[in-house]
């Protein structure tokens, strides 16, 4: 397995942690988002929307977090991503995609310098960490209304919605969001 | 099952296509939002994110659309909306989220009304075509690269990513983005 990697990017993040959780061990070859390097042919290659994480695996190149996730659950054994119980995976999956499809998306850096671009830099800093704390009440709101939440997203092991957690929560931390009035949010975090 | 829906959502789109695949007949409620009907106490109660859709189905209150798909695909029987293998599978979904993920969330309402307050009406069209055309050339590679394509974006039935195409295409007309040029995308769009 070959990770195609950047350490700042949460959506690769979300990789390492589920890899992590499955046990397999991987190499990481880092494409440097900064440099710009996922913009080069040897990237664009691997994946044509020159995002990371791209993953090769079973002879096979993976994108898209969330599809790779679905992916090591249905291929690999061992520690469960999502539970076996429909009605829950529902719950996790919405928990994942309402990080990675509403707060991820805006924080993206292509999109934060466009916004810097068209209205200067405190706008940008403004925009991401209104995004960011408004995404993060929704969550909350979603943990604390379920049945099923328990030290983690969803019950007592860490899942796929925690995959997608916990890196958000990095960058929430990098740009100096708080989230300490958000109760089930900072159990999770410290479980 | 209850869909709470608009008509111009191309998230609750998404929803009512995978519903008619699957035969499933379903009431409309319609959430309003133009009108901001989506930030009242009822829907907030129904969605804590308050957005559309969320489809009341087995005794629940389901809500992302990607998630809706996913949980009527675990628990109705039909027509597929995933293939059975899983690189397929994971295709597939790389394909629903780099729409869902990439292009969406950057021409959501209140997105675009933020870039006009920052920029102006003629920054939010700029932003909103460039974002869609992006995004829509990635989804091209994406399906002229996979082995997988045919008639629809995996193989000769509509799943998945032709659930969450077909909305954005509408939206990309609806804000004069061409796509003319991307084969691979409108042979899905004609099937």
């Amino acid at each position: 397995i070959v990770l195609y990697d950047y350490w700042r990017s949460s959506a690769s993040y979300r990789v390492r942690i589920a890899l992590g959780l499955k046990g397999l061990s991987f190499r990481s070859i880092s494409v440097d988002l900064v440099a710009g390097s996922h913009h080069d042919g040897a990237h664009l290659a691997r994946n044509p929307q020159g995002l990371v994480p791209a993953i090769e695996i079973d002879g096979l190149m993976l994108t898209q977090s969330l599809a790779i996730l679905e992916y090591l659950e249905e291929s690999r054994p061992g520690h469960p991503l999502l539970p076996a119980d429909p009605a829950q995976r529902a719950h996790v999956r919405a928990l994942s995609l309402a990080i990675a499809c509403e707060i991820h998306p805006l924080s993206n850096l292509g999109v934060l310098k466009k916004v810097e671009g068209l209205a200067g830099a405190q706008a940008r800093a403004t925009w991401n960490r209104d995004n960011i704390r408004r995404g993060l009440e929704a969550v909350e709101a979603m943990l604390e209304r379920s049945e099923f939440s328990g030290r983690f997203c969803l019950g007592e092991r860490p899942g796929m919605a925690d995959c997608t957690l916990i890196p958000q929560l990095y960058n929430a931390t990098r740009w100096g969001v708080n989230f300490d009035d958000l109760g089930r949010i900072c159990a999770v975090a410290q479980s």
